[in-house]
C-alpha cells in the first residue's frame, strides 16, 4: 500500500503519519520527493481500510498495490481449482478442463415438472440440475417458492437421474433441509450477506456464489474470500450480469469479467446467460460467448412450458432448444480444450 | 395491467390468452384495434409477475399501470406517516413536520467514544444516536464491529443522554441482543434480504430501511411493502446514494428520489449524506440539499477523532462541524415548515 | 403507440385527447375499460415524441409498440446488409457471412510505423487497416493526432498493402482530406452529433458508427437512422463497451447487444474488444466471445511497440499476438459459418 | 504523477523506465522500497497520458496526484469567477454571489410564444432567457428546431424584455447566426466534441457547458479546460443529471457534484433541474436542493402551454409555477448569502 502525503507536509508531520502506520504493525519506507512525500507500507495490509487512512488530514491519496484478497488470489495459488461432486459414485466436475453445465427450471413447481426437466437436461448432456425452492422475489405478493416440499421433489429428480442438485439458500437455517442439495447457491442479492458467507465457510458443500447486481469483481472475490477464510475452499464464481442504464436485456452480461477473474483467481468461473439477458432468444449467443471467453461452466434455465412457468418463463429455454444449444456448445468447448 | 398482443394474432389466439388471464382470477377487457389487440386486466394484479406474462409467445408487451406496492402507497394512505419513539417519556419523531436528526459514529469503539459523541450530538440538537455494532465489511479481514458488547455501550450512552438508539442488524437472531435499540436499521446490502424483511414485519420496532446500491426506488418501496405486509407499519425510507460510473463521491446521492418517494408513499424519507458522499467536506452541502428537497430527516456520521476512527473516518464530521451544520439546517427546515 | 389515460378521466376529457391525436394525423382506436380508457394510435408514429404526449395532464402512460427506427429496422428489410469496399479491384467485405477484420494502431505516428503494422496485419489476415489521425482526447494537452499529414501516411500504407482504410472523422470538413479513406468512423463521443450524422447521410462512403458510452442500442439504431434517412445505407454498427460502475475494464463490453442488434436490424454489427476492455490481456477472450455471439467483424488495435505508443498502448496487441489471435478466430468463425 | 513498478523489477529495469520518463521532459525521483520501486515524476504532467505509461510491461500502476486541469483549477486561481453579460447597459451576472436564473422554453416555437414567455419569466425575476433553435433530437423524424428563423424571434424577445439570450449551438458555423445570442450553450451530447470546444475557445462570448450523460466531473473540467486553453475564460459549468440504472427520473441529478466542482474549480456552477428530473412535479424540489448545495444559478424550462409544447413539455413549468418557485428560491438564496 502506498500513501501519498499532501504537498507542503513537513518532516515532523510526515513522521507523525509514519508512527501511526507503524502502530498498526507495518514497516514504512519513506521517500521524500521534491513535490511530496510518499510512504510505502510493507507487511500484511489485507485487513487495512484504505479509506480509513485517506481520512487523515495529511494524506492526499492511498493506493492499494496488492489485491485485498489472498486465499482467492491466483498469486498465492497458481493452479486452477476444480470443484467435484459425487453422486452414486459418479464424479461431476466444474473447472479444470471440464465445462460444467447446470440446467433446470427457475422454480420447482411439481414432481412431474422437475423430474421431466431433469430427464430432458440429462439426456441433452447437462451435468447438474438446478431448481429453486426458496425464491427471492421483489414483491411479497409473488410466488415465494415451494419451500421444504420442493426439496423432496428435487431429491426425487436426483434419485431418478443421478444429477447432483444446485439450489439457492436465503438464510443459513435452511441448510437443515438441504441435505440432498449438493451445491449451495448464494444469490446476487445475498452476495454481501456477510453473516451468511461466514456460515457457508463452515459448511462442507461447494458454494456457487453469484455476483451482485452492483458489485465489482473485486467485491465478488472478497465475498469468496469470506467463505474460503472460514474453511470452505470449494467456491464457484458466477457472472450473471450487472445493472446498468441499458434496459433491452434484464442485466448487462460483463463478459470481460470471465478472463479477468480467471487471471486473478484460481476459482472456477461460470456464467448465467439466462439472468444476464432475461430473454430466451439471447441466451444461446450469450452462452457461446461465455465459453469462448473461457468460462468453466454455465447455469441455464430450462422449462418444459415457459409460458406457464411460475417465474422467469421469458428467459427459459425449452428442452429441445437446450439440447440443440448443447450440441453447439460442445464444439466451442473443444476449441477451448474443454469437455462437457 | 395492460397486455398488448403481437401483430397478426387471430381472434382464437387472443381468446386463448384471455382465458389464461381469467384462470388467474382477473377479468379481462378486450380491445381490438386495427394493428393489434390490447387486453386490459381488471382486478388485483399486485401479485402478478409482468415478466411471466410477457413470456407468452402471443404477447408483445405488458405494461403495469398501477404501482406494485399497496400498503406503502400514498394512493391508499394519503396522510403522512410519522414514526415516534419514546424514551424516558419523551417522544422523538421522524416525519410529520419534524426533521429527525440521527447522528453518531459509524462504529461503536469504546464507552468513552460513544458516550462522548452522544453528549456532543445531543447538545447540538440531534434527536437520535446511531452507532454500529455489527458491521458489514467488504473484507473479512477488516474490523467487524464490537458485537453484543457494543450494545451495552450504546445502552450506557442512551441512559446518559436519553437519546433513542439506531443500530444495524445483519441477521434476525441479533434482534435478541437489541432490546435497548429503538430503531432497527437494515443496511443497503440487505435491502433485498427478503427473509430478514419478513421477520422485521413481525417486529414491534420501527425499521430504518436503506436503499440498495443498485436498487430502484420502486424496489425500495417493495422492500418496505414486505415489512408492512408482515404487520409493521413503522418503516422509515433512507436514500443513501446509488452506485454509478462517477467516482469522486463514494456513491451518487439521488436527491430527486426524495420528492418522488414523498409523492408515491406516505412513509417518512430521510437522507444519509455521509454514505452518499463519502467525504466530510461534501456532507454539509448534501445535508442542506436534502432538507431543501423535502427530506423528513438525516442520518449523519459524527466522530470525535475521524483520523483514528475504526471505519468511515473520511466521511465523519467532528462534533463542532456537526453543531455548526445543525445551526444552518434549522434555517432550511424553517423554510420547509419543519422543526428539529 | 398506446396511450393510457388516467383513472377517472371522463368521456368528454377522453374525447379531447382523441382530437389532439387526430390533429397530429393519426387515427385513434378508443377502448373504454372499467378502470381506465386506452387509446390505440394507428398511423406513422415514428416522428412522434412519446414524452411530449405523456406531458398531457389526462395521460397516465404512453407505450411505444413499434420501434422508432424504420430504415435500420429488420422488419422492413429482412435480409442482412453487407458492406463492400473495393481497392485495386479486390472486394473487402463486412457482414453477409464474412467476418471483417479491421486492425491497426490507435494513432498514425510515422510512415515506418503505419506501413510496418499494415504489412503485419495484412499478413496475419486482416481485411482493413485502421489508424487515427484526428484524435478525440480528454485533455487539450494530450497528443491530438497527426492531422492531414497522417492521411498521407495511411495512403502510403494502403498503396503498399492494398488494405482499405478506416479512420475517424471529428467534423465534417475533415472529409475533404479523407479521399483515400474508405470507411469513415464516427467515434463514441460523436454518436449523437446529429449534424455530423446528417452530413454523413449525404456521403458516398460506408460509415462505421460506434455506440456512445451512455447510449442504449435503440439510440445507436436511431443514430444509424439519421445516416440512412439522409441517403447512405452503408452503416456498420460497432459495440465498443459502455460506461458502468465497474472499473477493472476501461468500459463494459455489452456482448448481448450483438445478438439483439442482429435481431432488430439488418445492418452489420462489429465489436471493438480493444476499447471495450482497455487491456491487451483481455482482448483475445473478448474477441472470441464477440465472434461466438454473432458479430460480423472486429476492430482491433495493433501496435508494433505498445510501450511507446502515443496513445492506447495498454490495449494494443503486438503483431505476433494479433496473428495468433486471428488463427484462433478462424476456428470460431467457421463454427458460425463465416469466413475471414 | 507516481509510477509504481512491478514487484521483482531489477535496478537496471527501473533505470530503463526512469530514462523513458526523463526523455519526456520530467525529472524523476526514485524510491526503492522492500517490495517495490516507486517513481515520483516532477514537472508538468498535465499533457501526460497515464494510461500510456501503464502500458509499459514493468509498470504496475500509475497514480495521478495532481489534477489534469490547470486553468479551470481553483488551486491556480483561488477567487471565484463570475460571468457578466451586458444588455442595454444592464449587467446580468452568474456567480460571485449572484444566483443567475436562466428560464424559457425548450424550443422557440413562435413569436407570441417566446415573447410571452420572456415577459413572464422576466416579471417573475429571471435574469436570462433560454430558447432552443437548433435541437439535438434522438430521432431524425422529430422536430429539429426552427433554425435561423428562431434566432430572429429570440432577438425580438430580447429587444422587448432586455433579457440576455442563452441558446444551444450544434456546430461551429451556426455561430454566424448567433450575433444576438449572449451565452453559447454546449449540450450534454457535445461536451466532448473537442473541435467545437476548441473553436469556442476563440469566441468572445461566455459558454454554458453542460455535463455529458456519462461524463465524470473531471471530464467536465477537462472540457472546460479546452475552452479556456483556447483563450476564453468565461465558462459556466452545468450539472444536468447523469445516466444511471434508475428510470423514475429522466436522468439522475448528481447534487454532490455542485460542492465538489466549487471546491475544485473557480468557475460558476449552475444546475438544470428540468433535464435532471424530466418531470415538472420534481423540478421545484431539485431547484431548491441545487441552491442549498451551493449552485451559482439555475436553468429552468418554462412553457406557457406544456401540453402542446413541441418538445420537453413534461418537464416544463408554467409561468405561474415558475413565479411561485422563484419566490421560494429567493429565501434559499438568502441563506446562502446570494441575491437573484
Amino acid at each position: 500500500m502506498i500513501v501519498v502525503l499532501k504537498q507542503g507536509v513537513t518532516n515532523e508531520e510526515a513522521e507523525h503519519v509514519v508512527l501511526l502506520m507503524e502502530k498498526r504493525g507495518l514497516s514504512v519506507h519513506v521517500s521524500k520527493g521534491e513535490a511530496q512525500t510518499v510512504l510505502g507500507l510493507v507487511g500484511d495490509t489485507s485487513g487495512f481500510d484504505a479509506a480509513a487512512i485517506s481520512a487523515h488530514h495529511l494524506v492526499a491519496k492511498v493506493i492499494r498495490v496488492q489485491e485485498p484478497y489472498k486465499r482467492a488470489n491466483r498469486l498465492f495459488h497458481p493452479r486452477d481449482t476444480a470443484v467435484d461432486v459425487s453422486t452414486d459414485g459418479v464424479v461431476h466436475r466444474i473447472g479444470g478442463g471440464t465445462l460444467g453445465i447446470i440446467a433446470g427450471p427457475c422454480s420447482v413447481e411439481s414432481r412431474d415438472q422437475i423430474c421431466g426437466i431433469a430427464r430432458a437436461v440429462k439426456k441433452a448432456g447437462a451435468g447438474f440440475l438446478r431448481g429453486g425452492v426458496f425464491k427471492p422475489r421483489t414483491s411479497p405478493y409473488s410466488f415465494q417458492g415451494m419451500g421444504c416440499g420442493g426439496v423432496d421433489l428435487l431429491a426425487a429428480a436426483k434419485k431418478e437421474t443421478g444429477l447432483p442438485l444446485v439450489s439457492e439458500l436465503m438464510e443459513i437455517h435452511q441448510l437443515e433441509v438441504f441435505d440432498e442439495v449438493d451445491i449451495i447457491q448464494v444469490g446476487a442479492r445475498n452476495m454481501q450477506n456477510f453473516n451468511l458467507l461466514k456460515e457457508l465457510g463452515r459448511c462442507k458443500k461447494p458454494v456457487l456464489l453469484k455476483r451482485g447486481l452492483a458489485s465489482t469483481v473485486t467485491e465478488l472475490l472478497m465475498a469468496a474470500e469470506y467463505i474460503i477464510a472460514g474453511g470452505n475452499e470449494r467456491v464457484i464464481l458466477c457472472e450473471r450480469g450487472i445493472r446498468t442504464f441499458e434496459t433491452f436485456s434484464r442485466n448487462t452480461l460483463d463478459i470481460s469479467a470471465v478472463p479477468f477473474l480467471k487471471q486473478k483467481s484460481h476459482l472456477p468461473v461460470i456464467v448465467d446467460p439466462s439472468h444476464a439477458t432475461g430473454d430466451a432468444s439471447l441466451v444461446p449467443a450469450a452462452a457461446k460467448a461465455a465459453v469462448a471467453a473461457g468460462a468453466d461452466g454455465l447455469i441455464i434455465e430450462v422449462h418444459n412450458d415457459p409460458e406457464n412457468a411460475f417465474s422467469d418463463g421469458e428467459q427459459s429455454l425449452t428442452p429441445p432448444a437446450f439440447a440443440s444449444l448443447l450440441e453447439e456448445l460442445k464444439k466451442y468447448a473443444a476449441l477451448e480444450k474443454k469437455t462437457l
